[in-house]
Parts: C-alpha cells; structure tokens; sequence
C-alpha cells in the first residue's frame, strides 16, 4: 500500500516555465517530480492544487504525492529539501492524508495575493518579485472597481484564451485592494479559478488606479464577456499562489511576502 | 556655484562588493558615481551617510552629490535611475540641500533592519535578502539578551578586526526582537555603528535564541570587550540599512521589506 502525502510548497517562479512539467524545460513540477524520484526509486507524479504561469511564484502551493516506500512523515520534507537544492522550491509541511485525499479535487478555494510597488523609481531587492507602476494609483478607486467582480459571474473577459476550463462561469468570493505606504496589495479568494484571471482583473483594476478608466468600466467590461474588452494582463512577477484551503483539513499559509 | 544633492537610495547588495568604491569590483558607490558622471559629464564624488558589506542591502542608504550643472531637482532622480539600469540601485528621492549638509557628518542616526526566516526549508523568492535560521527562536530570550546592549558602551566585543573608528564605545538607542508568523526582526537604531556592529549582535543574539546560551550570557561577552568573545557573525543576507535620520531633515523611509 503506498503512502499518499500532502505537500506545502513555495517557490520562486522567476527561473521555471510555470509549474506544469515539459518536456524540455525546467518547471515546478519537474524539479518536485525529479526530486520525488530520488527519494522513492521510481517515477513518482506531483498532482498540485493548481497550475501557475511562468514567472508566477507560490507561498502556499499544494500538492500530493503517493510514495511506494512508506517512510517517517517528519523526514520527508528535509529529504525532498535536500533533493531540490539549490532550485527555489521548497517543501514547507509534509503530512500524511488518506487515499481519497486529492490536492486539486479536493480544494474548496485558493487565495492568491498580488504586490504591486508604486513609485518611479526601479526595482531593485524586489525586482522579479513585484509589478511596478510609476503611475499614482487611487486604491479606493480601484477597490469600487473591484466591488463589480465579486460573486457569480460569467468571467469570459478575464480569462486567458488558452483556458481549459468547461465554463466561464465563476464565482469570486473577496477582491480587495489595500495600500501599505508604497506598496499596493490585491488579494482574491475563490474555489476556483480561469486561466490568467488575477493578472487580468489585476491589469484592469491598475487602469482604473490610474485613472485611465472610471470603476463603473469594470462592470461594463464584464458584463462584454468578450476577452478583446479586457485591459493589458498585468505581469507575473507580482502574484503568490498564497493558500489552497480543504474542507476536512485546514492548512494555514506558512510564510508569505 | 554647483548644486548639493540628498539622494535617498535603496539596493540589493548581492552583486556588490559593499557600498566603498572599489577599483576592480562593482561597487554601490561605484554603481552610483558612474551614473552621476553620465549625468553631468564630470566625475562625481557620492558621499554616502554609511558604508554598508559586501551583500547588506538598503533600502533607504542616504548620500549626498554636487553637480556642477545644476538643473530641476524633479529630474534628477529619473535621470540618476536611467544611467543606473539595469543594476539594482534605485534613487528613490532627491532633494536639493544646502553646502552645509554633508549625508555621513550630519546625520544624527541611522536605522538597520536584520531579516530571520525561522524555518527548517530552504529559502526560495527570499534567498539572499533574509538569513534563514533551522532551529526554533526563543524571542523573548533573545530580547532579554538584547536589552544588556541599550545604552553607551564599549562594543569591542561586537567589531570587526577591521574597523577603523577612533573608539570602541557606542550608545545603542534600541534593540528589539519581533517575531512575525515564521519571521524573526531584530532592529537596531544608534547614532553610528562599528564595523559589522548589527550582524555581530544579531549572530550573538540567535545563539541566545536556539538556547545554546542564556540571556545573561550576552552581558558577560560585551563586558569581556574581547572580540573572539563574541558568537558567529550573521551573514549579510538579511541586513538593511532602513533609514538615516538628520536634525533638519526628517526623512522618512520610502519602502522596506
């Protein structure tokens, strides 16, 4: 009987091609994978919670794995740790669930969290790690923007035309925007999300911050449901997959920017 | 009559051989005075408030500039920025100041920020800009331990061999020790520091923590004014210079971590 256990991951998305595994490129997945295999002796699959772009980081990815030799659960993070060095991905928690436990079936909501700095001047600590707008942005005019998303709506505009996903149709639980002296926060809680949805409601929600665009857009963009009405899809180097939440097991956030 | 220049500054140490320009090795001084000739087609001395090591960030580092064309001050730091890409060194502020100002002698303190991630995994989007220490912190030990360093001393125990100041003797105005989630903060404000003054105290003070020594510990090596008393030196990874502050001048910090 193999083991299944459920893994809490960051990582740095700056050097991966996204998290879901290719051929011939370095992914996520690939080096969990790669690093599963070590451990175990055999190919082994890493089925994470939820896919993320290339450059796109985590603070709280979820994964799981079914291990052919069981082991101590409390050796298994240190172990897949040392397989993994030096990519920048880490396993923070291991722990083990029982067979019907699934990392991205199982899910009941992701939250993701998108740091913008806001000022002229380059990024330097950051740089990778944040979006940078010179432009001032009004957060509280972004934030009645945001107010038109929240619920059950058909998404068509915000999503990415490579999603895969069988409908548009979603619903977002919380959308909030919050300054914190130069920085600029969005985070978003929903059980589920389309293909390149918080880049785009992200890159939206700047036209409005700039006042290139009145809050009252945002629902009319929406309510197109035609991609071509979207604003420019902000970049990936702001945005944290910060939590997966389980219905039976609630896993905390580890660590965060 | 040239123009004097307050330039607020903020970096990532990584690539740098410290502030101090250096013939052979990118430096951030060096960094800076090759921008500030770009700009105004003579070379420019940057006299910096402190000189920070090989690897220590800052994220608001103060220098001062004349520039013997003067121009508008509102251009200045976007011009600085366009000759510094695409190193990682910003200039967040600039401020026309009197010949009277000087960033080093007229600066009344200086703020450093010392980042600990207290975790057994590896770092990933935080390697290099945080010191990760495995073994579980006892802040409040370490707090206890920090509170024998406040006030005017002899911190021989705590400077580098190489240190050039005139007197061992400082006055640490603040010490403090906060824990946040996964996170441990040291912060340290005095008038000036010694050479590697905070990373030797914040080495001293994790030993305290991980309960290798006591509290009290930390009064006897300072009273021995002995530097191989002191523990291991934190490494640069996880300094900041935060903020120097000027009688006449309140500047504020612009970011941080």
């Amino acid at each position: 009987m193999s083991q299944r256990v459920r893994l809490l991951i960051e990582y740095d998305g700056r050097p991966f091609y996204g998290w879901q595994r290719q051929d011939d490129q370095p992914t996520v997945q690939g080096a969990l994978e790669d690093a599963c295999a070590m451990l175990d002796g055999a190919p082994v699959l890493v089925q994470g919670a939820g896919r993320t772009d290339a450059g796109v980081h985590a603070t709280g990815q979820v994964a799981h794995i079914d291990l052919l030799k069981p082991r101590p659960i409390r050796k298994i993070a240190d172990a897949l740790n040392f397989h993994l060095r030096p990519k920048p991905v880490a396993v923070l928690k291991a722990e083990e669930v029982d067979q019907n436990f699934h990392a991205r079936f199982s899910a009941t909501g992701r939250a993701y969290r998108y740091i913008i700095v806001n000022r002229r001047a380059d990024l330097t600590v950051d740089k990778g790690l944040v979006w940078r707008v010179p432009q001032q942005l009004d957060t509280d005019a972004m934030q009645a923007a945001a107010r038109h998303l929240i619920g059950e709506h058909d998404f068509s505009t915000f999503r990415d035309a490579e999603c895969q996903a069988a409908s548009p149709v979603k619903t977002l639980d919380t959308l909030e925007v919050h300054r914190m002296a130069g920085r600029v926060e969005i985070t978003a809680t929903a059980r589920s999300f389309l293909h390149r949805q918080v880049r785009s409601i992200v890159g939206s929600l700047v036209e409005v911050g700039r006042g290139v665009r009145d809050p009252g857009w945002m629902k009319e963009i929406l309510e197109a449901c035609e991609r071509s009405a979207c604003g420019p899809v902000a970049p990936p180097d702001g945005l944290y997959l910060e939590r997966v939440m389980y219905e039976d097991h609630p896993w905390g956030q580890a660590t965060g920017k």
